[in-house]
């Protein structure tokens, strides 16, 4: 009954699939404003509702059709009322696309046992230093069966949040795409603490439904996300538990491991047991070759912060490079030392900033602190991704997805359109 | 000869005087590229080859024509001799307009003696606490008869700067217009250090002249520059030296006081005494009571780093608030507590961010730390500063300047277009 209800409600073609084949799947998201997102699809974050370093028509410009803002930075400033006052995030920060926010889940970890641990999921895949543990350091979170307790990291003070509340906080937040209240796990948790944290995050995941479905919230979708870490059968119990809802979308979260290969695994214990019919997203992806990984494993869209905290790094996205990476602060794009020094990042790259400016003048920018450079590092990095995914979903149209990741992966790719 | 070797290399109509009555002028200053600046202009200050937090295309895209390089910071970094490998600041830069450099002078005042007497330009017009004198503070410049001493801010390296060495290290970077090697006198600079200062200045603008002059440097022009502190005696005899030589222009630098008053009353003393057929322009000036005041006696271009520095410090220009200032980054811009807050900075504004954002989340951005609401408001910032400018041109051009001002400093004028 309450499902009827939401579906006359609801635009009918929130997902659809468009093609299938080896898991690899083409589809279309669209939201209640008519706005859509082709899958697969990369979501760079915009954690306070803002893409760090860029103003929403300048995303929507370079084609970036989703985004992905964090719930507990929000409820911190401006806080879900003022949003709402402001007619909700699309309004708020005038972005014309598929908005999709967290739960404030994943913050209970990242401040709070990844505090401790010193890994992030960043910190676990990329750190040099690997992991290590730091415990004199505080954490600011703790998690009980019933919520979790913050620390704002902005003004101290103490924050509670149930999984009914992060749903009511994401309702006035006016995203498109909400998520279940969870945990994510360590990387360093054991088995025990994986299995009690599944067990929450699948009742909490109860309680989000059911608040969302009786508050009948139009307009808005919520997915469920399946947790267990690294471990076959607890990611199995949380996929047939999170399945056996009518969650509108499946969400795969938590520790994925160290590796693609770890990611890889552990998507191909579930991915087969996911609903065809609803968009899958894979939380906090990835790297290049993760993305090729969740495509591989059926994902639709997945975030991550790599290409834009990279961009503020000096580190740009490039085809002919090792791990398709260049750190343009080295001294030696400086001048003439370098080949490059009076090129674009990339010659064939159509990015504003390789339109326009010499690797020279950005390591000089870089040099002295101007924080325009950060900008121009960021549309090409966004721009990369997004030409990536672009071409990965014409590769996949015309049955020649494996013939380009080869060539890609084995930089015969000179030009990404 | 010399003379006429450099009048048939370079564009006769460098600058062009369109009209002038109350000895209020009009005119277009040309570069050899053709790129025109009509002035009275602002020239926004572009320290390292980047206006702060814009990259070139936007600020050109702004319909800003003119921007003021600091030649010391691009000496340090990335050195003059990368910029002219690279094809001089315009294709450095990416900038098609006019392009100003100092020539160092000013930062043997901003590193060294204002760091002793706790003023700068703006400290000493603008700063709550007025002057003060930190004598615990270490210079990082020294000034003798022959050169200025620097300890760079960047890595400690001890650099020499002569009176050829800046016209030398101009050249390479290829601005448009370039200036003489002069020092900027403290405002508590005493008769004596005043005169003394000047006639070092002098001799210094001398050295500048004939070196441009033996060099035959093609495509750049070269301006003198006035000095002389507060004191009559001494602006009139730097003035008649300055005139004396055959400059492509004359500028007016070092203290002016601390008033708009005191400006108005240095250039009274000389403004008649300049070159009709030569542009003028006014160093480091200025707010905008200031900028009528420059328009008034004569001037033609100003620089000053007020519209940016207020930018990234959350003050905005706006036509109806005391000092055309407001400060957005109160928390009562945050919420409908303001009536404000739904509404961009000025809605009658056609700037880009007025167009897409509103002032609540501007506050937002500011209160979390994006660094894209400092692009925003530079944007606003420099539009407001802009097109006041192009209001002013309009009404000289319709005899109406007087009448403009009037409207504009009692806050009647509603929108700027």
């Amino acid at each position: 009954m309450q499902s009827y209800m939401n579906n006359i409600q609801k635009n009918n073609t929130f997902f659809e699939l468009l093609h299938s084949e080896d898991r690899i799947r083409l589809g279309i998201i669209r939201n209640w404003l008519g706005q859509s997102l082709e899958t697969p699809a990369f979501i760079p974050v915009a954690t306070n509702a803002s893409i760090r370093a860029l103003d929403s028509i300048s995303v929507k410009n370079l084609g970036i059709n989703g985004i992905f803002v964090n719930t507990y930075h929000m409820h911190l400033s401006p806080g879900e009322e003022v949003v709402s006052e402001l007619g909700g995030l699309h309004k708020f920060m005038n972005y014309e696309g598929v908005i999709f926010t967290d739960s404030g889940g994943f913050q209970a970890f990242s401040l709070g046992q990844a505090i401790i641990d010193g890994v992030g999921k960043i910190a676990s895949v990329f750190s040099k230093e690997g992991k290590r543990r730091n415990k004199d350091q505080q954490k600011l979170a703790e998690i009980t069966d019933d919520y979790i307790v913050f620390k704002s990291h902005i003004d101290g003070r103490i924050i509670k949040l149930t999984p009914e509340m992060s749903i009511q906080i994401q309702q006035k937040l006016g995203s498109d795409i909400m998520m279940v209240l969870d945990e994510c796990t360590s990387p360093l948790a054991s088995y025990e603490y994986c299995k009690n944290s599944m067990e929450r995050s699948c009742r909490w995941a109860l309680k989000c439904y059911n608040f969302f479905k009786e508050n009948n919230i139009p307009n808005q979708y919520l997915y469920g996300i399946i947790q267990g870490g690294h471990y076959y059968d607890l990611r199995m119990k949380s996929t047939e538990f999170i399945c056996s809802l009518d969650f509108d979308g499946i969400a795969v979260g938590g520790s994925l491991g160290t590796s693609k290969e770890n990611i890889a695994e552990i998507l191909s214990w579930i991915v087969d047991y996911l609903p065809q019919d609803k968009p899958r997203h894979l939380l906090g992806i990835g790297s290049i070759p993760e993305i090729f990984v969740a495509i591989e494993h059926g994902m639709d869209t997945f975030d991550c912060i790599i290409p834009t905290r990279y961009a503020r790094t000096g580190t740009v996205f490039v085809l002919d490079s090792p791990n398709f990476v260049r750190d343009i602060t080295s001294k030696y794009y400086k001048n003439k030392e370098s080949k490059r020094y009076d090129l674009p990042i990339d010659e064939n790259c159509q990015c504003y900033t390789c339109r326009n400016y010499s690797v020279s003048y950005l390591n000089h920018l870089f040099y002295v602190g101007e924080i325009c450079v950060m900008t121009l590092l960021t549309i090409h990095n966004l721009h990369f991704y997004n030409t990536l995914l672009k071409n990965i979903r014409k590769s996949i149209k015309e049955n020649k997805y494996f013939e380009f990741k080869q060539l890609f992966l084995n930089r015969m790719i000179e030009k990404l359109e």
